[in-house]
């Protein structure tokens, strides 16, 4: 039974840890940290987990996260970089759900979070964790970038067109819509629902952090800097992602049906799906799953390739538990198989 | 492994039991029908589910049916009370999520459902699948007729006031609430999202099948016919049962809080809240759960229970399932018991 | 053209307001007041409003609200209190939109709103805004306290019973759900849509500030104290209230129908439905408009009436609109007669 | 008081236009057909209408029709083009906010709506009804074509680049997201809350109607044929339509700000937010405007436009009250100014 730590469990991400490692037979959650629910139950605070944890929050304390063998940051940005030495150094791996260790350049790190960053040695150890771009790597790693949401659905989007060459690196377009969870547990007015709901918006649209990290994780495939336009919309919904990729081909009538079902064929979490399909976030909601299906629309010349996760799982930590597995030696789809519910 | 059939399985509650037989150890689907859709593989109509089933939707079949241990009915009113006799004597268990079954009266049957019930000898034998009130006869039961979704959660709400003869017989008042997915999934003009969605209604109001249900349950227990009005409203979410039950006590001051523990202590599904909660039906969706919570406001006198359910599992799939296991000899809570996830 | 200050405006009811004065002919708004937007332009913050008005936020000053004829407050309870006395005595008008005026008991106030109140004085002379009640006062009232949202759609459908002495005192029900604007334009978690949507609950039970203000209303047409029963919910939409409220019938069978539409005969914002009819919060989105419909279920003995309203028109400022134009001598209707949009 | 017709006002397109024209001082609604609902009152179907419209549904009826001086038809494709010869010899005027007139050449119409045309000589005639582009030839046509939805949101984002020739006519994506309302008010599975709520997805990929539609309108300003590749979105929500149009400029840097705020100086329902502005759907809710927010995001290279429109109103049954006005003679703005409500 490995001991599993989690800093910073109050907000999203944390509670879907929870929920999914609540059905792990081989972990047990030693601690759960938060500095302003200490001493609450986790079951007060998530009366959906009501029988399924004892466990009260605490307060953080680095010692009692030393004895764990794996710790996650479900944290702001900016805070697991500042505790990943001390951890590291006592043999506990690591997998941050925030952007600390996602990028490889610590200069660009700070222009894009704009602190500076508190271990920028570890960066070129740190691995980023996409397990269908990175899995050996990741089973070896101590350190794990876990991806943010909509690099995930993206670059599973665009990786077997960059890996087989078939598109062009410029004037690839990745117009992006997610839940509203995606924006954190936060009290702020913008998340409210009456501010929210009924209506739709682009954000972000002069620059988003997910930029860089998209152009790096697509960039090292390509081999050179892509030229790729990310726009994220907001959707008045909980949660989900789609992104509607598009990328000019090289060649217009390929397969890239049998291109992407190739690609894909021993991927236990991306699901290409048939001509013609239509994916929609419900069908991988709660899931760790992302669904692709890809295009050549009648104009010609232009492939459009839809991807749907949802943010809090393949694209937070759904993916952390699939890092999680493959680090610790587990099944890698160990307590991520269960389906999406419908309606 | 025992062998399952589902007829009619194209509707909401045909694809949550799917979703939730998918990860019994003990269960096989061996058919599961629809003459709408004979032919088409479950995934493709539900792909929630690639991955999870090979089967294809297929003609209904009697002889095919015969050969299950137990066959889920998951059909409109009506269709069951068809096939139950012949499937009986061919010593197949038998659970309609329909209404074929639930009252015992084959007149009142009629007047409630428009038809002349047509087998109307089995309605003594045919078991109320309410475990917290009959678990041993369905456990011993080959007929189980699987409650409604507003009687699971009124009745549950009301038990412990009628058993402990705390709540005068009269002056009950039952507001129940539920998401869409209630309504079906049938092509209707008035379960457009653009109908439906950013709006709240009563309806029913002037009689809902539900009422001699729950008429019937509570009657039995109180020992006498009880005075209750039931209105039902609908609400712009998709899963999700709330229900505020009102009952005049016959003595103020009583420990309510303590009533409810006690009763329900050993019940796996049902989770009484602390002092002061206010259950919210995302802390039970995608499971079969019931919480609640008992007040007495401070006007006094009255008794407010606040009862949460997910219409399509404790009020329908959930429960049928909790049903099946007790009459196939599974452990009760097999498969029932994964977290519902927040957000 | 009379002169018109806003206090407060950058809430639900402050937005509301000047979106329907946008459109009156006989008002000029002099002056907005926000402390923490002094500066910004209205339709900076609301982008609606853009091309409908030039003016911007100001700080507060009760110079400039002297110069008007009457003085909105949009503001958090216990912010009028403090003003009143001084823009009375400058022969100002004042309508408040929160609760300090509402109750005529000063200590009954202190303890529902935890404060003490600072011109207990005034309390007589305020006016209970509700022109279905109490319309020659208010035609003729300097101070009009603008009824609370839920106490609207409930007062309206309890009084034709209650002045017909339809009902009994004791045992009435008002089970009533909002959307999610009533909860105000404030930054909280438990407002967030990831928190709000796709979930239904009660709050409030143990006892909700709307409550002895419904208690008091009904509690001087009846001429006693009125043993009510109040649960307020939260439901997934942004705005509209439906009442569902229930009272025990002196005598079965009358013809409340026709109890109902005499009494609101001669009402232009309340709509009395033809028998059978099912409001839904929808046909009143965005109007001063209260639609009722009346049944006698078919146990017999209980009322049941359905009330809709929007919470911000005829829940807070089109109703406040309607006071101001019987205040300032205005058709009553003026600016109010729009219909709701569907879908 | 001019005489207008509905022909097919059971839709949402035709509810919309009853609301608008409900406030109309210069028209008067004659004669509104429906085959299905004959003789019911308008109020009855729409209760957001009573009290605003005594006016049944009668069975369609050219005669009558030729009484009024203008009819819309709200109707099916393929309705008007059966009855538009007879009303136009008959002197009445015409406009049809279905795609009967929308596309000038009849076999390329045919191709897309898989019919013959019925009246291929009057499509050179009939003047598409895009105000921006056609105002002086709308308001001498006897026959207007009221655009799509999508090929106004983007029409109106691109026709200042094109005029200008800011952008290459190659690489141009138009990403755009509705609200369910765009699928009409049909019995259907796929429209059900149940089947849309909370999710999100493309569809149309492989080819929509409205591509022939934005091309033909583009390619004729921009003198040549546009390489654009358009996919459309389902949103969760009922009203509102974002496009995010892609473009790849001819020159980098260029005052696009400039260009745009020109380019609609003049129109009263065009309006072009301030730099780094988000248009949300939620602006123009109700509302006969689209609002415009123009970028070269950071990458640069690439122009990104966001336009927002209600569906309803600016896409259908606003700009086609808006064409009216112009078309008989009123002020453009008339009964279209309504701000729309927050939240």
């Amino acid at each position: 039974m490995k001991k599993i730590g989690i800093v910073g469990g109050t907000g999203y991400t944390g509670v879907e840890l929870l929920r999914i490692l609540a059905q792990h037979p081989g972990v047990q959650i030693e601690v759960i940290t938060s500095r302003s629910e200490a001493g609450k139950p986790v079951a007060e605070l998530f009366p959906n987990l009501r029988g399924h944890f004892d466990l009260a929050f605490s307060a953080p304390d680095s010692q009692l996260l030393k004895t764990c063998d794996l710790v996650f940051f479900a944290t702001p940005n900016g805070t697991a970089m500042l505790l990943a030495r001390e951890l590291l150094e006592a043999g506990v791996a690591l997998i941050d759900l925030a952007a600390d260790f996602r990028l490889r350049d610590a200069e660009l790190w700070r222009q894009w979070y704009g602190m500076e960053h508190a271990c920028p040695e570890l960066l070129a150890e740190a691995v980023y964790g996409l397990p269908e771009l990175h899995r050996d790597a990741i089973a070896g790693a101590r350190l794990v970038a876990n991806p943010g949401c909509y690099p995930t659905a993206i670059s599973l989007a665009l990786l077997p067109l960059i890996r087989k060459q078939a598109i062009h690196w410029r004037g690839i377009i990745a117009d992006a819509k997610s839940g509203v969870s995606g924006a954190g547990r936060k009290a702020q007015l913008s998340g409210l629902m009456a501010e929210m709901g009924e209506s739709f918006k682009a954000y972000g649209v002069a620059g988003h952090r997910h930029w860089p990290e998209i152009m790096q994780t697509l960039g090292q495939v390509a081999g050179e800097p892509l030229g790729l336009t990310f726009v994220p919309h907001l959707v008045p919904m909980i949660r989900g992602i789609e992104a509607t990729v598009y990328a000019p081909l090289r060649e217009s009538g390929a397969d890239l049906q049998a291109l992407f079902s190739t690609h894909y064929a021993d991927e236990p979490f991306v699901d290409v799906l048939p001509p013609g399909s239509l994916p929609e976030t419900r069908f991988v909601r709660g899931c760790n799953r992302c669904q692709l299906a890809v295009y050549e629309p009648q104009a010609g010349g232009m492939t459009v390739v839809l991807s749907v996760i949802d943010n809090l799982v393949k694209g937070a930590a759904g993916q952390a538990v699939q890092n999680m597995n493959l680090m610790l030696g587990f099944p890698e789809t160990q307590s991520l198989m269960a389906p999406a519910w419908l309606p």
